[in-house]
């Protein structure tokens, strides 16, 4: 396994003949070598999307227009003998040149980040503990390239597992008449905690379109049922009086529309008539659990990319 | 494989302990013998429901109430001994009989059918082929004890298929304005050929409460949809569109209401953004067809029961 | 739901006739309601499998060979209107009762354990912590009905673990020269523990024959791959040799031949050619984790009968 | 839809940097404009894998060596006006031309194919229809971009229904004694054909390292298991003697060595111990059509790149 820290770019914009070809060179002229280039073509919108991974070398400065294919090969070998030879990477120039070529040159939206980041993660929790030590556990076996940096609920019955992790805890309670206090709270201690990337681990609060707004951060949500099937409350209960035959599970971006976020990752489970409520809660709890564990770290690895309300995930 | 015919019955009413046993023992003392009992009990709504198939013997004329445990034991001894001689089960007579008690006895509702019989079974079809070429095929290969005795469709597109199978085809062309008419017409001909279930495989024709109530006959229906989700027409543009990662489909009894009726089995296939509508129409036409048999068997098979909105299918 | 503890009898034995009315019989005469009954039938080989769970009345006294389907009611209520005047009901003995009735006048092999029973329970680790923060995560949260009384691993590494759940941890380190010493050792523990099941939660060692004779408990392991493919050690490295597309995971019965014993549950997960051997080891971690913890569950559950090299799942 | 026609190239060779500019570059400055680009690297044995597919223009004569990154984006602009009037693009000299480039210019090993060619196929028949008529089904219904150009059977059994689909069929009787002459008729009928591709539709007869090697062109063949699990004949027997919950389907390229080609798709299903082996066979139908037809349609669009004793898809 070549342990090299990579760049990962998430691109998006209007579809054009040669992108794939002027992404590539770009990075290629550069010194750098992809490793990973995975792109998609939404025809009916007439978007482009990819995904391309590379090791990046330094900046190189090869007379671009003058560059043969021939030419292009060797200067590439001449970076990578540099490289070689210990000269530093500027990992975070190379990050700025490319978005700014994406974003100028290509009229992309263009999201990087570098494989060796790690993005600070906050939980957000109710009662049930089921996804909280299921994120946390995972965590710590090194699945997910992010620090949790601490963990909020609106109740504190997590509090003392969340310290036993050696996680700080912070009670916020929520109530009708504080939600509007309560979120700029939440918010205040999110900036204090430098929060990339917020995990909603069952939390079971709406969170308002304000503070979806003012947080500016990615939030993801686990819902309980096959979206949009038993949207809202109880489903496990809508799905046992409809006597459907698989409950589902729904990671999605929170958006200001409760249940119409894009959509991460879903799957199922078969029941059948013999499975009570709380049998559908409990095998719920194992799907919850591993839906939103697989959306966090395709997260996390830089491979969902958002537009309108889907998502185009690089597995 | 012991191909002696079974009788099967499908029983569900207000529980009340001891139904297992008497149901039980009512076959045993007239010598019987159980082959497979499942039952289930609904203690939300006090409903117990069973499905019990047994290899009955002549109609023995036990005192019952003289015979202890290890008499019944003998009698049933000589029951299979005489029937072992020949003397001839006269399997009407028993679930006539079976029936009666279960009915006055046990205060239960009961449907009843013998393994040997071949219910006539009447496709519904328009231009779609795929549901249709694969029942036939699988009924071909022995999959349904049945009789498939006839196609209907509203469109001729099928005709050549079904005459190339030796099946007769009739079409009854439906529009907007002679719809009733049409469904009469429909009615006449199910009954002219002693239709016991209708299968509608990817009819696209909404069935009027009028017909499903004048045919009397269960009607199995196909929806391209993991039902609740997408109802109505043109579920994989809607899936397409609300960005889902997986597409289902559901088997399910037809009733008044469009897309609300018992559902019998549903399954579902992942997707990606890579696939257009065109792929999830393709991807659905296999979820149609193995659902759509699953169901068809099950039902012919006497393993589904339906009471209210739901279904007990005993697997 | 109805919290009243139930007995639950797990039989097989040669097949004869009347069997499923003779156990529902006995049952309603003694008062007894039947709650579930689930029996099964092994044609090619004659055996009877029957799964039955009811509510014990107190044991009745009524003349069997006296009474009459209607009079048999009659009792049965009466006993119901004992019990609900809170005579109590002597399971133990009624348990004894049905054991006696089972193994001498139907000829089975009888298992029976009460629903409200707590098996103690031991898990063997090594260094591998994922199954064992799922299991007791699991048995937190209720899922399972037993106690889990200590951990024994061969390493030292889930000393501190164990002890942050409440859980001893007993270490008996196992080497090339001490093993039959240290299964001594272990044996000498689970019996100080009164340990009636063990669960190999990723041990990595071989149970000898000897240890498993002396134990005279059943163990349940997992292996990390889809028996019987892979079997021994590192099948991951051997599914990606092979360039499989799915990988799996077994939860067996520990027996003297290894990764022979009968198979309780399986299930797999699908990869490409994009995963590598860690990545397909992470997959295996959470196939690892579910398939236990489900196989766990349902041998708590009084819902697997053993027999020759096969399962039986009441599920 | 866009249907203009495409190429796809499938290379694989020493990995190297530069790899996708180089083939990216390559396509962009003739103009063509690439659709998909799926690449691969195996880390362990340093190989890396492509599959691409683009939209070629006619044969630009561009200096390549002066083309800025600006100028090279005007040239595919040309190309593509001169393209929107109706130049013809030759793309069989497209192909020619890339497949040098990548042999001799990057050291890669190549297969070519446009998505309008529809390569001739020939099915082998035994006695058993299901994959038969699933095959040639969705074949009629436009699933497959070939033409079925004939049936093979070493039995008559599938003579009529092949002539009812319109599709010659020979009989090749195989036996003990004659199975190299044998050979040699199905070889030079397949000759005489023009097939370019073999699929084994439960053909149950192994083929000879002779017949695969004279062949010359790619057999694919459905084993009725979970490859490696039991392997050879009567896996479903297998299978239920071992007691295992789940049983499988293998699509793979046949060797000569049975049973163990480069697979391309597995799948299975889950069994209880309520199925006997018919039912496993029954089960294995659905499974053998469904995996068979999947590896197919993978082969046919030019998305299977087999390397040693694998295989890597590009789905």
């Amino acid at each position: 396994m070549d342990a090299t820290p990579t760049l990962i770019a998430l691109l998006h914009g209007p579809d054009q003949p040669g992108l794939v070809a002027r992404v590539a060179s770009w990075i290629f002229e550069r010194g750098g070598n992809i490793l990973h280039a995975d792109q998609h073509r939404d025809r009916e919108v007439g978007v482009f999307f990819q995904r391309v991974e590379w090791q990046p070398a330094f900046s190189v400065a090869v007379g671009e227009g003058a560059a043969s294919a021939a030419a292009k090969a060797t200067a590439a070998s001449h970076a990578l003998a540099d490289k070689s030879q210990g000269r530093p990477v500027d990992r975070a120039a190379a990050a700025r040149d490319f978005s700014e070529f994406a974003t100028h040159s290509l009229g992309m939206k263009v999201r990087m980040q570098s494989s060796d980041a790690r993005p600070r993660v906050a939980l957000f929790v109710s009662k049930a503990d089921h996804c909280f030590h299921d994120l946390v556990l995972r965590w710590k076996a090194g699945d997910f390239p992010c620090e949790i940096v601490g963990v909020v609920g609106n109740h504190s019955d997590l509090r003392e597992a969340s310290e036993g992790y050696g996680l700080r805890f912070v009670q916020i309670a929520i109530n009708a008449s504080n939600k509007a206090a309560a979120e700029l709270e939440q918010i205040a201690l999110l900036r204090e905690w430098g929060v990339e990337l917020v995990v909603l681990a069952r939390y079971m609060q709406v969170l308002s379109a304000d503070f979806l707004a003012t947080l500016g951060a990615p939030v993801i949500n686990i819902h309980h049922s096959f979206l949009p099937a038993f949207a809202g409350g109880r489903p496990y209960h809508q799905a046992h009086a409809r006597g459907v035959k698989l409950i589902g599970a729904t990671a999605h971006y929170a958006t200001r529309d409760l249940d119409e976020g894009p959509i991460i990752h879903q799957d199922v489970a078969r029941i059948t008539h013999r499975h009570g409520v709380e049998d559908l809660v409990r095998k719920g709890r194992d799907l919850e659990k591993s839906v939103l564990a697989q959306a966090m770290r395709w997260h996390l690895e830089g491979r969902v990319l958002v537009y309108g309300n889907k998502t185009v995930v690089f597995d």
